[in-house]
């Protein structure tokens, strides 16, 4: 067992109201736009997107449930073959099928948790009633056993369990509980909640490490981040205890899936895409699937917290490491390679062909917060703002109706039309996917990012992320109130009012953001002082006060480890926690022929991009001359270059004025 | 009809004699190495190579039809639905299956016409002798009516010609008429020129522009080359039929490939890959799989010199020009893509993901000898010159016994293995390929080189490349013997020595390398001299005389055109007509971080690779210091270089050291 002394908690969304400029304009985005939009498409009346078939494949279900009653009644039997169903006349699906990919159920379950986030801080019964029929929707599908998968309950049920490395049951329980528990936690509503409950208990009955159960874990992880939130939210140990055997069982030879599909060991090879190779304390390196693996690594991190395990706690730093060290992109984009929506080797970091999954940077910030609760460092508080503000805020556009899946460095859009190797490349923003994991997952952090603003404990609150907002806390005898004020992340200036009428001390631990080299803190002169890991720790007795932060953002020039091949010879621009990238509406085409000036300097101006403001940097750089009527190869000469002004803008906000070519790295 | 003054013809290997100290190596290799080891290979006899099955499934048609002898005998039927057929037991193949690809027999063609290439330029009894023995195991496989292909003829008779697009019946045929083609041309034995015929009747009886037949053509072009060739050496009619009717369906509305696959017309979309998306004559850019565009393109100039079809020819060169400025790798390669082996879009020229299959290189250097013979432009000779120097040649190793099927210009071992988008690339040559097509093509170029050094017309030799040889002429009044000295790629020094007795003036025509600034041609100041296109013609009434040519062979540095993206920033090195490469093997790990000093120039040595000499070049550049000690992202900082020597060796000799990394093209 571990010294839980480091250890910090959530706070509850309830406790917190964001008042950030920056975020309260994405949150209303996802309330306006996002989550209504969504409701839309998972009810496939989208015009011209794919259509989802998610509240079909639950409404089938609950008529199936219906005609079942009938004792006459025989139940269809369809083949569970084929990953994805298509219905043979797009114009009719029938009532009673299945359609969409075997993990569908799980795009609503991240929509009502998106929901749910949203009641939780701000009531809105017209939504709530939407949410509630929804609710009735999906427990109308549930079995009488408390099986809960629409795939299995519309095509056999005889199958269901059969598949667990590849067909994502135990992935829908996971964000099946995750919803509940948020749905329930916003409005005291048990429906959803107690049939998450049932449909774990019933996984429980046929999966764990008892005789004659299944000694399977889920393909897709999830399930162990959810069965921690249920486990803290009923305080039931059954919870802990499945979620524990997941972790426990998983990786340990003979590996579950090769039995369940009777393949020949190949030393944990194939295997290593579900981080299934090994197991997960003896795990090294990030492998495989960069959603798959965050997603373990979270819960990993939770257990570790819940359980006090030391073990599961070094490996979560060791694993942490492998990514932000060596395979991780600059915009904090994880998972180098589209085949197997995997990691690469170590620094094979291309930008052109970048996956970069949105899921898998929204994965990492998961990983990032549960880091900081086990110990305040300002690496994971970093890592988690490197997050929010690029790689996972990219994934949607300022309208909140379009989305990237994929989320590369460098786009040239003739080769995402042209070149099959970058065919997963979109240069702009999708309306939905067939596979539509990451718009809800972009809904349900951002309807959350209250939560990752602070964690606390019993004597303390530790502010990881500089966004506008209030937090109240209880402290023993009294409560603190806390008001950031916060122009992130354009200005790096901060402001937090404390209203404290407890008579205990109290500490106030704050991030020292790893980009700013002069981080200042005024105010509260006479607490005690310390700084450890990047946090500044400031303890006394609060009364009413006032710290003003200043932590300058100066436009930067940043390389990559020089065995990062990609970006060799290259330089990126950063400014605060933003990565900034150049589009070919602002410089031209052929941004390859730029060169950056690393004398020059930059200068901050408003921009505006489709009706935002943003903080654009202007600088000074050069074009290369092109090679004008030269052959395809001729003898080499000095390349000439010509002065030119150049344009860059926040990496998020890219893809908002049409089609055109995206650089992040630059030659210089 | 176009003007055929212009036009030169291939001269016979028989008139040709390679004294090359280069080239005769290579040949001798062939001889040696090449020709046995694969003659072992299509027998399924080296050992850890994946085995071939090609002479198995001779022998197993051969059996069928013995067997069909007997009354009672009842054909097997098998599904033709698989393009790969293995063994259910590898160790026991059965007797009469077929197994391999689809195309396999074609492997057997390859290699009849190179064994045919090399009895034709000095007598083998030995090898004569097994191959015709091979020949009788193959013409035992044909059917009463011709047909010869054994992938139905085992599997299911009744199916032929049903899958033209994808089946390669049309290949093979192509490829067993080139096999025979030269087999008769080297020994005069007719028995597979008459097996071939009889194939090609087949095929005519069934496919065509007449009632009743199908109007189909080649999806992998060949058989237009080889009908080409069959109609010259036999002056029927019927054949040059059959290949011009292939050349005019082809593309024409509604596609053949479409009806026989009931697929729903899509603009040309899916045929482009086939070059069936319109008329050949109007095609406009180089698309789809890289070896069967220029193949086709290849028969196409073939039909436009026999036929003096102009827009054939206009048509030759829009294409040809679309390659070469726009789509050919440095080293000749063509075809960037993996995917569909296939050529991307115009200055996609990646290094690291390239395809440039060596058949590719090979069918290009097809195209340049054609494009020689219908205009004399040095243009041609160049890329000639480029692919057998270069991207050709770098499909086998110093050995003879390993061969690329992919030839990449930047190879990181490490990626190979562990990222899948370059799973395609070896960072070692190969014993064998279960698709196998590069080895043999590459013996049969090798084998057939000295019909590519000259073409002549009646009144005029025509010198292409400067490869040492001696050319024997008839003219109307004598004969005219060449004897060319050479010491290229080494030196661009050349001794032509001519001998002649006719009274009528004759023309030599040598080509002036694009590559050399200050050609040099001495001797023969009497001659009437003009020059065209880079050749330098040179008419006189011959005696005996000698003529000196000296073309400066510098290193120089060279640049690609500034819309290649992955050459931008960035310079290779070339010498005559060799591209350099860095191996690591000289130059230490890490390549990327290497930067060539542009002003330092070079000085040649020479260098013993796996016991052959080779000139390397060392010259003087830089090492950028790796960022030690940084984390993977840091803010910029001017990198540091330290001055390295630096060590170049030609293109075609990289892989012969073991594993390693190679560049052509190095930051600068």
């Amino acid at each position: 067992m571990m010294d839980q002394a480091n250890f910090s908690f959530p706070v509850e969304l309830k406790q917190v109201r964001i008042t950030d400029d920056f975020w309260e304009k994405e949150i209303r985005l996802v309330r306006e736009q996002v989550v209504p939009y969504q409701w839309e498409a998972l009810n496939d009346r989208v015009p011209d997107a794919e259509p989802s078939y998610c509240i079909h494949n639950f409404k089938a279900a609950g008529k199936l449930n219906e005609q079942a009653k009938n004792k006459d009644f025989v139940r269809p039997v369809y083949s569970v073959e084929r990953f994805q169903h298509l219905p043979e006349d797009p114009e009719k699906p029938e009532e009673t099928r299945f359609y969409g990919f075997v993990f569908q159920d799980s795009d609503y379950a991240k929509w009502i948790e998106a929901v749910a986030y949203l009641l939780e801080q701000q009531p809105d019964p017209e939504l709530e009633r939407i949410a509630d029929e929804s609710i009735d929707i999906v427990c109308a599908a549930q079995q009488p056993d408390g099986y809960l998968d629409t795939f299995y309950i519309l095509n056999d049920l005889s199958k269901r369990f059969t598949n667990l490395k590849d067909y994502h049951e135990l992935y829908c329980m996971g964000h099946l509980i995750e919803g509940a528990v948020a749905y329930y936690k916003a409005t005291a509503k048990r429906k959803l909640l107690d049939a998450a409950c049932r449909y774990a208990d019933c996984v429980a009955e046929h999966i764990g490490p008892e005789e004659g159960k299944l000694r399977g874990y889920p393909g897709h992880e999830v399930a162990e981040m959810a069965l921690a939130k249920l486990y803290e939210l009923t305080g039931e140990e059954r919870f802990l205890r499945l979620g524990q055997y997941f972790l426990d069982e998983r990786g340990r030879e003979p590996c579950y899936f090769d039995l369940e599909h009777q393949l020949k060991p190949d030393g944990g090879r194939r295997n290593r895409y579900y981080q299934a190779h090994k197991p997960v304390r003896e795990q090294e390196e990030a492998v495989g699937h960069a959603v798959r693996a965050v997603y373990l690594y979270s819960g990993m991190a939770d257990f570790a917290r819940l359980t006090g395990d030391e073990s599961l706690k070094t490996a979560c730093r060791r694993l942490w490491k492998d990514i932000v060290e060596r395979k991780m992109y600059l915009t904090g984009g994880i998972g180098a390679t589209h085949i197997g929506e995997a990691f690469s080797f170590a620094y094979d970091l291309p930008n052109d062909t970048a996956y970069a999954e949105t899921c898998a940077a929204i994965g990492m910030a998961f990983f990032a917060r549960r880091m900081l609760e086990l110990e305040a460092d300002s690496e994971y508080g970093d890592v988690l703002e490197r997050e929010i503000y690029n790689g996972a805020l990219s994934g949607m556009d300022f309208s909140g109706t379009r989305f990237f899946y994929v989320n590369p460095l460098e786009v040239l859009p003739e080769a995402c039309r042209e070149d099959s190797r970058k065919e997963h490349v979109q240069p702009v923003r999708q309306k939905w996917f067939g596979c539509s994991c990451c718009p809800p997952n972009l809904a349900r952090l951002i309807g959350s990012i209250g939560s990752y603003v602070y964690t606390q404990r019993e004597d303390a609150v530790f502010v990881h992320l500089y966004i506008g907002s209030r937090l109240e806390k209880q402290l023993k005898t009294g409560s603190l109130r806390l008001e950031m004020e916060s122009w992130f992340p354009w200005e790096g200036k901060v402001r937090l009012k404390i209203e404290c009428d407890a008579t205990e001390p109290c500490t106030v631990a704050l991030r020292m953001p790893g980009w700013c080299g002069d981080c200042r803190v005024k105010g509260a002169e006479d607490a005690q002082r310390r700084q450890e890991k990047g946090y500044l720790y400031l303890t006394k007795v609060w009364g009413s006060e006032i710290l003003e932060l200043d932590f300058p953002m100066e436009a930067r020039l940043v390389q990559a480890d020089s065995r990062v091949r990609e970006d060799i010879g290259k330089a990126a621009v950063m400014r605060g926690p933003l990565v900034y990238c150049m589009e070919q509406a602002d410089n031209g085409e052929n941004l390859h022929l730029l060169r950056l000036e690393p004398e020059a300097g930059f200068t901050a101006c408003s921009l505006e991009i489709a009706g935002r403001q943003v903080l654009a940097l202007k600088g000074k750089g050069w074009r290369q001359r092109p090679t004008e009527g030269q052959r395809l190869y001729s003898v080499y000469t000095r390349p000439q270059f010509d002065p030119v002004s150049l344009t860059w803008v926040p990496y998020y906000a890219w893809a908002n004025r049409g089609e055109g070519e995206m650089q992040v790295w630059s030659r210089i």
